[in-house]
């Protein structure tokens, strides 16, 4: 990311650099701006509980544990919210890749789940991660690519353009709110 | 429950012992109704993953296992979902008690999720199955008896005249989302 200040000065990536090396990735800015959004009672945001099949429990220590569990796999996506009266429902996901988002990120049940919010008039969308930028990536844009390509990645140039950029702001660091206003709700927030 | 047929015959409790003898639970009748909404497209509604702390993780069978798992409060309520646009957000109770409806069932945490699901613009409720009958109680109605009362459970009247009886049918047996249709969005559906 290029900031251009009013020097005149070109900064490279500087808050993202600053992010990383304070050891925060994508999922501890979206957990940050949720917080701040329930701390300021701006929306109810919130990670799904991982799903775990609880196969044995003990109550050795007084109080139950488990002590055999395994994953599930998720039908859903991470997030799931409420803001301005609207479900929200999405999923953050990053990738190294430079050029491209693979498509593999996302199981064919999520691409279902995704379908079925959009359907009932919900908000799904993906949070990019992808060559030190973040996108808003709507669910739309997902499921109109998925309809109307053969590639098993999306390519960077079309996430570019129809995804929606969030800016780092100081806090929270995320506010991916903000795109949500614009792209959603047709307004601006200060 | 009293069911006067057209022939004038009584019946008590037909259907509840039916589905107590086939084992079924208010937990399982609201997972079937998921199901059934699911599949038939007219809503999507489900149940959060219980929240469990990962302690510890083995890979000795090839996938990772959990071996040591400690179990959290929770903090929302137990079902979550999207039903024509609007955001839900609910809990299943189930009290032995035949005269009211103990506060303790309710952690403080959930009381204060669902007044801001409520500020928020989304439907908060709570499914309480009480003297075998089963029904929908809206958040606010909830959080109007709590901050108008000192009483440590509600009373099952107030139960009977601020809560909404859900009817059994035949499938799903539990259908919610009726009495949903008649209260929030106030309209029948066939």
């Amino acid at each position: 990311m290029i900031l251009l200040y009013p020097n005149k000065i070109k900064k490279e990536n500087t808050n993202i650099i600053s992010y990383a090396n304070r050891g925060m990735d994508l999922e501890y800015l979206i957990n940050e701006a949720n917080n701040y959004y329930l701390l300021n009672d701006l929306a109810v945001i919130y990670k799904k509980p991982t799903p775990i099949q609880i196969n044995k429990v003990s109550f050795k220590t007084g109080k139950p544990e488990v002590i055999k569990g395994s994953f599930n796999q998720k039908s859903t996506l991470d997030y799931v919210g409420l803001y301005k009266g609207k479900y929200l429902d999405f999923d953050a996901k990053k990738t190294l890749n430079k050029t491209s988002f693979p498509l593999e990120n996302i199981h064919i049940h999520q691409i279902e789940h995704i379908k079925r919010v959009i359907k009932h008039d919900g908000i799904a969308f993906l949070i990019i991660e992808i060559c030190e930028k973040i996108y808003l990536f709507p669910g739309e844009k997902l499921i109109d690519f998925i309809n109307n390509n053969d590639r098993k990645s999306i390519p960077y140039m079309y996430i570019e353009e129809n995804g929606l950029l969030i800016n780092y702001t100081y806090n929270p660091v995320l506010d991916y709110l903000k795109v949500i206003d614009k792209y959603y709700f047709k307004e601006e927030r200060d």
